[in-house]
C-alpha cells in the first residue's frame, strides 16, 4: 500500500492507493495557507495517520508516501524549495515525515504528479506521453519512456508559459500572451465575463443572473443552446486551447495527449474540435496522428500520481 | 574515419570526419533538386567516393555515414519519407549506397543533425541541449541524455512550428503565427522590407540600393550605425526569438541552448538583449540560469552531426 498526498492551494488530499492504482480510502483536510508551513505540515501527517487507520493498517503497511507538491521541490535534499500560495521556503518536509513513519517519501511537482496519475491509468505502454490541466492556470506534465519530464533543474515542463500571442493578455508569471494567460479556465472566465459586458443580451448573462457567478460552464452551458455569443467565446477558446497544443504535440510528437481539469468533462464537445484543429496544423503529416483525449481520473490524478511516483521512483 | 553527408536544398556538402569531431576534407556539388532523386543521389555517392580518394583512404577506412537530410526520414527502413524541396518520397537510400559502401548508413532529419554536432562539440556532457537554427525557418535540435529527441514518430523538435502570435503572419505550414514566421531570417528581412517601404529615410534604403538586396543583415548593419527604425526592426526581432526561447526553456530547463544560422555571427549584439529578455521571464527563477550562447559550426554542423550520429547511435 502507498499514501498519495496532494498538496493543493485549498485543500490537502491523501489516499491510500493499491498496486493496481486503485484509492482504497481517502479523505481531505483545508490546506488553510496562511498558516505556518509546520502547521500545515503537522495537519498533513495527521491526515495521512487518521487514513492508515481507517484502513485498519499500520503504519508498517505503507510502502512508500508520495506528495505532490505546488512550485518548485527538491526531491534530492527533501525540501519543498517555494511554492506561491502557500508559505514554504526551503522547507524540509522529509525531516517532519521521518519522524511518524518509517516509509521513504518521494516528492514531486503537483502537476507532474497529476500527469503521471493519469499516465498510470491511461498512459501505460505510451513512450511519450502528454496531460494538460487547464484550470486556474495550465498545468502540464510529460512522461517520456515511463519517467517523468522535468527539463536538467526540476522545473521544466511549465507547458502553460509558452507564448500564445506574444505581447498579448498579461500572464501571472510577468510575461504577456503565455497560452495560460489564453486557455486556462481562469482565462475563458475572462473572456466570457468580457463577451456579457459587450453582449448584454447574451444567454451567458442570464445563467450568470440565476447562478449568481461566472465559471468555465457557463459560456459552454449558454453555447449549448445556441447563443451566438456564447459560441463564438467557446470556439475562440477552443482554438486557444488547439493552438497551443499544437506547439507541444509539433515539440513532442506525443503518442496520447489527455486533457485534464473540470472543463474536461465537456467531453466530445470540447476535444473533438481541438483533435480537428491539431490534426489540420501538427506537422506531422505521415504517420499516424495524436490520440487526443480527455483525462478521466480529475482529482484524483494527483493522489494516484504522487503514490505511483513513490511506488516507482524511489 | 566517418562520412557526413548535408543534404540542402541547395548544395550537398560531405566531409570525411575522424574520432575526435574534425572535418579533414570536405567538398560540396549543388543539389539541382529539380532532378530526380536517383541523379541526386548518385551524385551524392560520386561525391563521397571522390572526398575518399582526395584523403587517399579507401572505402574500407570509412566505420560508418551520416545522412542529414530536410523533412521526415524513416532510419529504420532506410528511407526518406518526404521533403518539400528536394523530390524525395520514400525513397530506399540505403539500399543505394549499399550497392557502392561497406559502411553502414545512418538518416537522420537535418535540424537534429545539425543540433548534435553543435553537441559534440559545444554540449558534451550537457543532459539537456537545444540548438536552435535560425535560417529560411527555425531549425530545432533537442539532445537529451546524450540522444536526439525527435518524439513517438521521428519527427518531433519541430520547435519552429510552435505559436508565438496565434493568428499572426501565415507561416510556410499553413497556420498563421508559428514562431518561424516571425524568428527566422527570412521573417527579419520581410520585416525589414516593410520597415524600408514604411520609412524610405532609413538607412537601411540607403543599404539596400548600394547592396541591391535586403538580407538577414540590412537591419543589424543599420542599426549598429544608428539609425532608429532600422535598431525598432532589429529590437522587435530580438524580441520575437526571445519570446520564443522563453517557451522552449519553460518547456525544456536545458543545460545550454546555442543559436545558430548565418545570423548567430552577430554574437553578442544579438545573444546578449536575448539572455536578458530569457532570464527576465524564465520560469526558473531558483537555479542557475540556462546558458545561451551562438552556435559555432555554422556549415560545419550538418556534416560533423550526420558523422557522430552514425558513429553514435548505429
Amino acid at each position: 500500500m502507498y499514501l498519495g498526498i496532494d498538496l493543493g492551494g485549498t485543500n490537502i488530499a491523501i489516499g491510500l492507493v493499491d498496486e493496481k492504482g486503485n484509492i482504497i480510502v481517502q479523505d481531505s483536510t483545508p490546506t488553510l495557507g496562511t498558516r505556518t508551513a509546520d502547521e500545515i505540515i503537522d495537519d498533513m501527517i495527521a491526515l495521512a495517520e487518521k487514513i492508515v487507520a481507517d484502513a485498519n493498517l499500520s503504519k508498517s503497511d505503507i510502502k512508500a508516501i508520495g506528495i505532490g507538491c505546488p512550485g518548485a521541490v527538491d526531491n534530492q535534499k527533501g525540501t519543498i524549495v517555494f511554492t506561491e500560495n502557500v508559505p514554504f521556503s526551503n522547507f524540509p518536509i522529509f525531516d517532519k515525515f521521518k519522524k511518524h513513519f518509517d516509509a521513504p517519501v518521494y516528492l514531486e511537482n503537483d502537476a507532474n504528479a497529476a500527469a503521471y496519475g493519469e499516465y498510470v491509468v491511461n498512459g501505460e505502454g505510451k513512450n511519450i506521453f502528454v496531460a494538460v490541466t487547464l484550470g486556474t492556470g495550465i498545468g502540464g506534465g510529460i512522461i517520456i519512456d515511463g519517467k517523468i519530464f522535468k527539463g536538467s533543474n526540476g522545473v521544466g515542463a511549465e507547458i502553460g508559459h509558452t507564448p500564445l500571442v506574444l505581447g498579448g493578455v498579461r500572464c501571472s508569471c510577468g510575461q504577456k500572451g503565455c497560452w495560460e494567460a489564453y486557455a486556462s479556465v481562469t482565462a475563458l472566465i475572462n473572456q466570457t465575463k468580457i463577451a456579457i459586458g459587450e453582449h448584454p443580451e447574451s444567454l451567458m448573462n442570464t445563467l450568470f443572473k440565476e447562478r449568481k457567478v461566472v465559471n468555465g460552464r457557463t459560456a459552454f452551458d449558454a453555447a449549448k443552446q445556441g447563443d451566438k455569443v456564447a459560441l463564438e467565446v467557446v470556439n475562440k477558446y477552443i482554438e486557444y486551447i488547439a493552438g497551443g497544443l499544437v506547439g507541444i504535440v509539433n515539440i513532442f510528437q506525443p503518442d496520447k495527449v489527455v486533457i485534464g481539469g473540470g472543463i474536461s468533462k465537456e467531453g466530445a464537445y470540447l476535444i473533438d474540435p481541438i483533435i480537428d484543429y491539431v490534426r489540420k496544423y501538427d506537422y506531422n503529416q505521415f504517420f499516424e496522428p495524436v490520440k487526443i483525449e480527455p483525462a478521466t481520473l480529475y482529482n484524483d490524478a494527483g493522489i494516484i500520481g504522487a503514490a505511483f511516483a513513490a511506488k516507482n521512483f524511489l
